[in-house]
């Protein structure tokens, strides 16, 4: 169906039919019909009930084939059972979308799923397109449309505005509603998509780029189900001038627990969610009151050039509760320029002492706070200002909301934050098109997220990188997890430098190795190497080495006697100035991601990860490892000497070409240690491991486990 | 003055003078006679003012002398010279208290801190009780007393309650006066301490726990200038069943910048702060709205014993919101306790998915909601409720908010948490006594602030230790940085074990110690031993010995001619299975403190540290070992074998021993690293250092920037 004609049906319908419409104003199944009204829907709305001719005052009709057409739009609400048919019945009457309000499908375990699948075969045979199942429906606030069972819909009136909403929360959509109406904030669009069976948030969010009545898009999500989707739409937007704004939940265990639980979806670690929403230039913002407030301070905008804040305040207690929580982000305040300084020396004004712009309540005087404000606004020494303001915000606008008011959109973002509670100024501010902040610690969740905003990442080259000798190492290699020897392979010629080493059936065939040596067993079967007796290190010559083997083809056949045992790995000893992990990853959410952090178990403690979506260049290979604080040692810290991370860099973007590879698809891969050397000395692989996607049904191994643990970092 | 007089003058004085009242509606200076009146004072006013014969309608004098007394307490707004004239006037007239608002004392720097001190001379002198400087006065809702700038009080009405609040920025007064009004929250007694040259926090919170008005103490500090003061009377309050809620800046490197700018005083790392407020039973909020929303959580109730929280739902989005929050916190929700899944199931109800008790859109009616309130309020498998309230918060208050209303007071506290914009739901809940949140950050942070609170620690008792010994060791060392030796003697005195050493002048009187050994400088005038080229690790024999002692000693003459060298520790090398770092210090704003971290750079990396005020038990040092994330592999960690953490623990009590140690007064100590080795076999300290307070003005050493980079962790 052309995009027009979807939208028509979606948000423009000249019929809707709401199945399983209730007279009860006691049942939900009841709200659309009294909303539509209420909010003044101007089309046919047609009840579908077969118990009842009619309903709230409307003829109600048995079914939809004997509904008078044409219908655009049906709003279902029959029990879970009844929702197949329905849908069928959408087809045959020609109904081009059905939002399904009914739930028990993919949200509630396996066999809702299964009936979910049923519903879209149904629905893709008709041609019918779908919201939900799981959805409480949507709004068009122009048309207006007030299509839903969310119960802010009692509100007594829809104010038009140009915020589009996608949300895979039904309740949320009444949460923005009505707090953003609160503040003078309003709405384009909204769409409680629930479980995106078919329609999904990628496809609202392309059709919102296109409507001109929305200037930004606030994403609620629990989850990704079709990052390619959401990634391009959400690239459009941006390329369109609307910003795409998500909160997003799982940013704890707990809440992907929550996430998979309730909306039957994977989720991955939210460190690639973040990676995923930088590389397509999503706004992610940490709060849900950020998502009302930021938008003003983005929408017509692109990232800032630097991450220079002025603060400039009349009330030292009130700024320094937003520098304090940007300090926490890394972010400090900008001092004064010193033309401001001059400036405000000429009407009398000394700055109070510190990093902010503190004007102190003796210049808490309109034309001060104004002067102090344009000279930010123009100057070249900050990327965005706040503009607190003080008691007088609540009873005495003029003194410093009246200022902020008359810049008007300026080139550089100001956000008002308002100290004590002063709904009057915030929706002033908001009418005028300023934002506008109720708490410090929104104020510097918006400022962080539009300085840390980034323009979408390139897709990445592959500089040159050739995969062809990675594939046939992949495709060389026997069942889905490949043994140490077989990955090693797969690094190697994938570019990363290994330590040098020999697999030997018998010791001698690993002379000419310099000593010296770890022996490590080489097996499929086992995951865990060093606790099943698997791992000698430091052996110092010939006689020792062949001892080692020895002792270790013993112990591993006495504890896995079923392994299936490629031989001994003898591999030189390495030793840098520090070890890192270097990781890919198909995460179940966003696709392809490299991760690096500290090698051992530190990464994982302290979730201390750098991640991209992969693959990456060797520049943005440069970019994570500054964002490593546990990689500090190598990067010059104090007095130690800095470790090579020219081709640390190398070795990132080389592993990320595991993206690239076509053939066997590799869900994970790990090389841990990576050991740094000092500065021209290089990088090599000690230890690692390749996880590929099974051909068939593969019998559960020790890897399972393994794959478990490392989705922790 | 006894407490009850000085009460009297600062919260109920028959008569208050204005000095530097001025008439100008447009002035600063004449708000307090026009607030006191507004909000209905029935005492005398007194304006002071040279010249003016009246002020704003009332008689003005021109100075205090010729003012009609009694005056109780005077407000002072003369120019910063004059304040300490206007105190001597204060003393002359029998004028007990004077609340200062004129700036520019301590907080203007080194001149204003002169200033400052000469006018608290002349008030000690004079026998007048001071509020401020910088303070913007203080008010009391039930005389009432309006005596303030702030301009918050331009409210029409004053409504009284029962929060008591001190706070160190003015304008956060009249913050917390109007968000606390515009949810029906009052307040009992407002005091803006400004400078606290005289009264201080503490003094203010100890009136405050004998104050019949006051049922909960609201703090919002820049700094901690009597750390000892505010910790009895927070102590106090505790026992008094009146918790202590506070707001403190600092928590990021640019907050302590501001502080120590803003407020003139000294700014220690925010783990010890955190410390402090545990230690004292004061629950720490981390945003600004928590403060005026938690304190209906915690009036009248104590520490909560465990940290299970169950959250009900009606939207699993919105419930999912505080949830994952929570879970970043690593706080899990309980799940649904059987006798509720019992009656639920008995009421139709079939809860959702996952950890929330999740009673889905199907249960969101008034008697299930109602249902699962009353098995949650009633379940020992609870310490804590989040009731969540859904799109039916804003326009149909009986489905959740009535149930929730109804509950009243209960054992275990009850959160409401209101997605929507719900003004008057959080208003009907607040007045019946029921915390209710507008945001689910707020919610959490709240929900996590009480969890968290622990009852006041013990004085810790020295558990047989004794000092004498360290005592002697300190004595006998030379100036105010010990060199390594002298360090240790103390170190080993205190009862931590150290590693094999001797401190020779001739290598060959090193014989005996076990090899290899390091070969390291001992000076206190080298504080980088490492980059003076004076270590040399691993030496295996004699003849390497004596080289590197040579080489060591050549060297460190080369890059530190001047410097005093005691000799060459030599030391047996230690290996184990881990390294920690233990600290001690003497906070600047909280007093002693112990601090354990992982050895090496990690702990000022990761910021990974655990601290407490000194001394510690060894049962709160086995705590401190669980806090810290980097020790996890010492702890039993997947397959690692555990450290001694006994042994770790004692050796962390006695460090902290430090505390009690009487004679000089130690600022700063470091044991780093301290080796831990398997369980049973100890640890052993390897490095270590002892800064103490000078005896007199010392000359600066290379130590000073030690100083700086350990306070960083």
């Amino acid at each position: 169906m052309p995009s027009a004609d979807l939208v028509r049906a979606l948000f423009a319908p000249r019929c809707v039919a709401l199945v399983g419409a209730s007279g009860d104003p006691e049942k939900n199944t009841s709200r659309p019909q009294r909303y539509l009204r209420k909010h003044g829907y101007r089309g046919r709305i047609v009840p579908v009930n077969p118990n009842r001719e009619e309903v709230l005052g409307e003829r109600a009709y048995p079914n939809l084939s004997s509904a008078p057409g044409p219908i655009d739009h049906a709003f279902v609400m029959v029990p879970t059972a009844a929702v197949a048919d329905i849908i069928a019945e959408c087809a045959a009457a020609g109904i081009p979308v059905a939002t399904i309000y009914s739930n028990g499908f993919a949200e509630a375990g396996e066999e809702g799923r299964r009936r979910q699948q049923a519903v879209v075969d149904v629905a893709r045979a008709g041609g019918v397109r779908l919201v939900g199942p799981n959805s409480m429906g949507l709004i068009d606030t122009r048309l207006p449309l007030a299509l839903s069972v969310n119960a802010a819909l009692e509100t007594p009136e829809l104010a038009p505005g140009s915020l589009g909403v996608v949300s895979q929360s039904g309740t949320v959509l009444g949460t923005l509603l009505s707090r953003g109406q609160a503040r003078g904030l309003g709405f384009s669009k909204l769409v409680s998509i629930g479980n995106e069976a078919d329609l999904g948030v990628g496809e609202i969010v392309d059709l919102l780029v296109d409507d001109p009545d929305t200037t930004a898009i606030l994403l609620f999500l629990e989850t990704i189900r079709n990052a390619g989707g959401l990634a391009a739409a959400a690239r459009r937007a941006l390329a369109a001038g609307k910003p795409v704004i998500a909160y997003k939940l799982g940013r704890s265990g707990v809440g992907r627990e929550l996430a998979m639980s309730h909306s039957g979806a994977l989720a991955g670690p939210d460190e690639a969610v973040n990676a995923y929403f930088r590389h397509h230039g999503v706004l992610r913002v940490d709060m849900l009151e950020t998502m009302v407030e930021l938008p003003l301070l983005v929408i017509g905008r692109g990232p800032a050039k630097g991450r220079r804040v002025a603060i400039v305040t009349t009330t030292g207690g009130g700024g320094a509760m937003v520098a304090d929580r940007l300090g926490t982000f890394g972010i400090a305040p900008a001092p004064a320029p010193e033309r401001l300084v001059e400036r405000l020396r000429g009407m009398g004004v000394q700055l109070g002492h510190g990093p902010l712009i503190d004007l102190t309540m003796a210049g808490a005087r309109t034309e001060v706070y104004r002067a102090a404000l344009e000279e930010l606004i123009a100057s070249a020494e900050c990327d965005a200002v706040v503009a607190v303001v003080g008691s007088s915000g609540q009873f005495r606008p003029e003194v410093a909301v009246e200022p902020i008011l008359s810049t008007g959109r300026t080139e550089r973002p100001v956000a008002a934050f308002l100290v004590p509670q002063a709904d009057r100024s915030l929706r002033l501010l908001v009418e005028a098109g300023i934002a506008a902040f109720r708490t410090p610690e929104s104020c510097a969740d918006a400022v962080r997220t539009y300085l840390d905003w980034s323009p979408p990442g390139d897709e990445p080259t592959a500089e040159g990188r050739d995969t062809a000798r990675a594939e046939a190492a992949l495709a060389a290699a026997r069942g889905p997890i490949l043994d140490e020897w077989e990955s090693r392979r797969v690094f190697e010629a994938l570019g990363v430098p290994q330590a040098p080493a020999r697999l030997v059936r018998d010791p001698s065939e690993a002379s000419g190795l310099r000593l010296p040596v770890a022996a490590k067993i080489v097996s499929r079967d086992i995951a865990h190497k060093t606790e099943a007796g698997g791992v000698i290190l430091d052996i110092g010559n010939a006689a020792d080495l062949r001892a080692a083997c020895e002792r270790i083809l013993t112990r591993v056949r006495g504890t896995h006697p079923a392994a299936d045992i490629a031989g001994v790995l003898v591999q030189s000893m390495e030793r840098g100035l520090a070890e890192a992990l270097v990781g890919y990853r198909r995460d179940p959410e966003v696709g392809p991601v490299v991760v690096l952090g500290v090698g051992g178990t530190l990464a994982e403690i302290y979730r201390d990860v750098s991640v991209r979506m992969a693959p990456v260049s060797t520049a943005v290979a440069r970019d994570m490892i500054e964002e490593v604080k546990g990689l500090a040692p190598i990067r010059g810290y104090r007095a130690l000497p800095p470790g090579d991370c020219e081709t640390l860099a190398e070795a990132v973007a080389a592993l990320s070409d595991l993206a690239r590879v076509t053939g066997r698809t590799v869900l994970e891969a790990e090389i841990n240690p990576l050991v740094v050397k000092a500065e021209g000395e290089g990088v090599v692989a000690v230890d690692g491991f390749i996880r590929c996607e099974p051909a068939a049904a593969a019998p559960p191994t020790e890897h399972a486990s393994r794959q478990r643990t490392s989705e922790s970092v």
